[in-house]
């Protein structure tokens, strides 16, 4: 791919060189996302952050990433009010918003909506999440909190990587797309977690395959966790489900916590999740009695989503080079509580 | 008009030789607009933008608008939660609100009632919009546009022009505010093609009378576009009807495609609609098959309303002369599809 | 108090010291909040304004506050769209959200959740109001706005004031905050005028006691004023009644016009009151024929939160010292109509 100008659709855009770029853009953002600099390369720059569908986190995500990098802001939440719902077509909302910013992000409750978009677009658009469709950048931040992590335990790449994922494997958007990335990478070990009613939809079983990777499938968590290098689990999607009671059937089936972990698991197995977890009694999918266990990553994972999209917007806008002359530093109190 | 300081609330308050400035002004935002250029001049001015009735494209165009010009945006969006619902007076919301910026944008869904906050504000305000009564901008964006196009097409000025108006004349915001600034112009013909239920007010085809225009009404589409330099079409404004299913009765009464045109317009006349256009198969006033037409002016007038109202601040806020100096080069990916 | 890093969530926080150093603070902010200069002090610094309840006018003035000093804003409003719905902890959210930004401003409608929230945040937190609990700030602008007004008259400092409060003294949260403030100066006198339903809560009056002041309860608002410096007026807080039909009984019990003002009050009693103001019929409890009155200070008071804001900003991010050698003259027309 060639990143400037550049729509970011799909993960089936990346080849394996390209997410090894935007990871390492991404890791040169750190000092300013850290506010031990700051950087004006975007100054008079204005990001469309257009969001039909609300999440908070994503979409002041992608917010934060565009000021860090100097940029301004100008929004769009929810879909009641808009020109949609008065007959207005994508191509429309397209071909007129695009006309307002040099870079969009956009968020829509419709699978295939945000690509619809883009073919009208005057401008670069980043898919923020198309219903149960796609969500790149989650899918990034989520491998590269993976190599960071074991990069931290004195491992290189995601070759040989042993994950295991457990939960809602059927309804979890962000296992498909990290499971679609796998398959870039050579030899890794899948261990598949989840009640046999929300198993992974078996054509993302057989892609795993057909990259040559090792898939287990089970129904146990504790006799499958000893041996994975992640641990990567998820929230019961109760939105997705045709009814929500059924939804309550799954909820709390697996509960991972300090106990469990310290017999189960190695010590270095490093704890992921998209978030939001549940932290309600009837779910608690990851102990609050984990968060003092140093390898609880998933906050971490969120902090990463701020270099990723920093990344990402640099590569499109191309002023990766431009960065650090453009930086300068920091005058105010920045000592963060990490 | 005078224009530093001035609140802009109605065409009314315009005189030929204001709305001329404004032109020649967003001429010169041009290279800001297209990102040739950036400018700061107004770098640590807040724009106030109140939008008690949602309009994304309006509110958003005023807010890109007063970034491009290098100022900060401070949002309020809906009714419910603001203290008008506790009682309190527009005098007493404008008097506070009027503290915390340089500039406010402000829309309302009830007539009169920006007029009313503006009394009471201690500095500018434009009205983005209050109910059937006035839309400034958009008014001034529509001439402009029929401006512009003209002279691409080598003729100077609007004096001359001969003008279609399509659709629900009767509700249309925008076809009125136009007509009123016509009226400050020299030997303009104007044929308003209307459903009879749905005609021009007709104190405004007086106005027009008056000021020494020649306007033609019919029902009949195809046999009035004829002669027209500039076809103008409208939505059904579905939302200002007494019931929904009178609005019904007129959705795709008129349709015009690029059969229709080619049989019926001259090869260079200009199409215009104030979007959003209703794109479903049941109104499709302006057929998706005319979007390669050349001559289709509807997205280009979406972007000269940025032009429009960065004219508009920087004439308010005095800073005309200066925006040129406080200008530098863009530093990122610009290329843009039009 | 040891400001640079910390958060800032009750008045108990707050020793006579602290207050008085805000106060200083707040009076050299004033050259940019009149924009008479700008300054660019907080230039990238970026501030997370979640609202979990609406306040346009308390998110707007700390919006402002932040953007007077250089700085960004990304803004979370509402509720029903976050993350907290889907079983999310207020920890998880802070530990999420503090890594997007350098300050957070929150208010939630919970008593309580704002110091959950700082508990695990990674970043200086302010409380914008926790429910019936505190509202930081706007104590602080309140007894701000006495000082300068007192000040304006000759008079040094708060030490011998007496204040009347007037209205719903049961439910209204910026009196109560008030009257914990004044225990921390001398010799103050509190007249204390509500229906007796509506009483000031006894441990409030007990602390005004213990403090050494004198405190005056009556249900007659004509006989308490003449001695009074300050007439702080309040609304009558609907939305925190068992029923609102009884909220209604007390609407209107107390008004404050220019008549009774002249009749009753020193001829330089300030007015104030922490608004909106309920201008209906039914309730009024200040005329708005008091607006030409000069010792209204109720839009002063609005104005003052912006200083106040600006300061705890510059305090907490420790760049007071820095705000002027990051300043400039403003270039843009300033003429304010105060």
């Amino acid at each position: 791919m060639k990143f400037p100008g550049s729509h970011i659709l799909s993960m089936a855009q990346f080849e394996r060189r390209d997410i090894e770029q935007v990871f390492t853009v991404a890791d040169r953002m750190e000092p300013y996302a850290h506010r031990r600099r700051i950087t004006k390369v975007l100054d008079g720059a204005i990001l469309g952050s257009m969001f039909f569908e609300s999440s908070t986190r994503t979409r002041v995500s992608f917010g934060c990433a565009f000021n860090l990098l100097g940029g301004e802001v100008r929004e769009t939440t929810g879909f009641e009010a808009t020109s949609l719902t008065k007959g207005e077509s994508l191509h429309d909302t397209a071909r007129v918003l695009s006309g307002y910013s040099d870079v969009i992000v956009m968020r829509h409750p419709q699978a295939g909506s945000v690509a619809e978009f883009a073919a009208a677009s005057r401008v670069p658009v980043i898919n923020g999440g198309d219903g149960a469709n796609e969500h790149p950048s989650q899918a990034l931040l989520d491998l590269y909190t993976i190599q960071k992590e074991l990069k931290h335990q004195g491992r290189e790449g995601i070759d040989g990587l042993s994950i295991g994922m457990i939960g809602d494997l059927k309804y979890g958007r962000t296992v498909h797309s990290l499971c679609k990335l796998l398959t870039l990478f050579n030899n890794v070990t899948v261990t598949l977690i989840s009640p046999d009613e929300l198993r992974m939809p078996p054509e993302i079983v057989e892609q795993l395959r057909s990259a040559g990777h090792r898939v287990v499938e089970s129904d146990n968590m504790e006799q499958s966790l000893s041996h994975v290098d992640i641990a990567y689990a998820t929230r019961i999607q109760a939105e997705r489900f045709a009814n929500a009671e059924e939804a309550m059937l799954y909820r709390g089936r697996y509960r991972l916590n300090q106990a469990v972990y310290t017999q189960y698991c190695q010590p270095n197995t490093v704890i992921m999740h998209p978030l939001p977890r549940d932290s309600r009694a009837e779910a608690n999918e990851l102990d609050n009695d984990l968060n003092d266990n140093p390898n609880l990553a998933i906050f971490r994972q969120a902090d990463n989503g701020i270099l990723v999209r920093m990344a990402l917007f640099a590569l499109i806008l191309d002023v990766v080079e431009q960065v650090d002359t453009h930086a300068r530093d920091v005058n105010w109190y920045t000592e963060r509580r990490f």
